[in-house]
């Protein structure tokens, strides 16, 4: 597994007993919201604006089209979980993020995800603003470099 | 794409306003959730067990280890959602599943998981009880002829 | 308790593993969910519009003003879930429904709601239109002589 | 309503866009877990054990009996939610909290519940261990005062 970028977000989710299944650990079907959360996390932070004001005031939206994840170890309400997430690749219409949810130190999942931008109101597909592609230019490099 | 076996089970789902997100289609965060649902309704409809039976009862859980989802098109309230699932592969102590999600004729998403046999309460791999080897065998024999 | 009328619509809820906590029931968390997709679904059944068309093909919503919920047993996936829905008054602009969930002969919760109609799009008060309250009418009056 | 002592905590959410429905507003469905994840979270805070610690390592639950909610104004992701939260009543064996939520300055909703402390793996009503009972004394005379 290449190691992920030093720029990499790190959205932290407090898991709790409601998140859990009766086995006591997260149920797998949580998981891949955590996941998105992170995703948008990363949007709110970086741009200044989640999948909510993209789509609303500006007209944007970024609909998945893949999501694949590696489930390795139980997620719990023992630990904070951190989701490290990062940009990992830029297509002319596409853009895909890398996720790794951490527990006290142990990779507890790994996801990989990737969206098409499009028109919101019409739902086609279109490149990414100007401003958009710039923010995201700089942390793909890093990216590239490590080969994730 | 494969076609499904025949011997593939049909579960419905009823998606709701609720399920959908300011797109006006199912939130993706919600569909994983939409897979874990009907292979659960598989084990149920051929074992008479889902997952809750199969650990409380047997000690057997079945955590995933991997999902991979390809979503092709919005899922909407407008059409019940139609959830095709299979056994697809069965390892010595692991059980692939396939679901394809289909709305008014049309695949929306489909999705393939990998889960692990274990004795619930050790969380240690096991091997699947003959029952469900036994089970399990006709319906992969159905779907290694159409090499899904 | 009042009896329920006769009238009442019965939604039916597959209850699942991943709707459940650790202490092995359903998480509170959920059942108002529950209330929700019941009442949903007596506007389908009823009108043949829920929550989905109202909104996107009527501009009509139904935002929620105040729920109550009595929790008198566990909810589990052993048997399916009941929902017990009726309208249970109608006010000039507002209302209000009745649910009891019950699984195997049991009632495990009560909840009460209330909503207000609003043309969606400006979230302004609004009398609801003649279909529906001609739809409404005669659920009441059952309701009515119970006294719920 | 009665102010809110100045010892009720503060759990800040983060609504996201897969908490809003077509209505670009957090779906109704979601509003009673925020009121239970910020519970849990007063918990975590002053018992520094939340319901998966109490359930687990001291076999103590505490199922909700009642919940109450007055939803009074729209949530979004435009701004985080505050929820307000403090114990309102103690009896022989049961515990009543109040959440108020807020965003920008305004009362989205405000939530009463009632629960009873059990023997977790039995389900038998208790009274609350001694620590628990004088933890909350202190904070209970705070809304005795305001009679919340």
């Amino acid at each position: 597994m290449p190691s992920r970028p030093g720029s990499a977000y790190e959205h932290v989710i407090r898991v709790t007993w409601g998140d859990c299944d009766p086995a006591k650990i997260a149920y797998t079907g949580r998981l891949p919201g955590f996941v998105l959360d992170a995703i948008n996390a990363w949007w709110e932070e970086h741009l200044g604006q989640g999948w909510y004001q993209l789509e609303l005031d500006r007209n944007i939206g970024t609909p998945f089209v893949r999501l694949e994840m590696d489930f390795k170890a139980p997620v719990t309400p023992r630990h904070r979980l951190i989701c490290h997430v990062w940009p990992s690749n830029l297509g002319q219409s596409s853009i895909g993020f890398r996720v790794d949810g951490e527990q006290d130190g142990r990779i507890c999942f790994s996801a990989q995800t990737l969206s098409v931008f499009v028109v919101a109101d019409v739902f086609n597909k279109r490149a990414p603003p100007d401003d958009i592609k710039g923010l995201l230019q700089p942390f793909l490099e890093h990216a590239a470099e490590l080969g994730t």
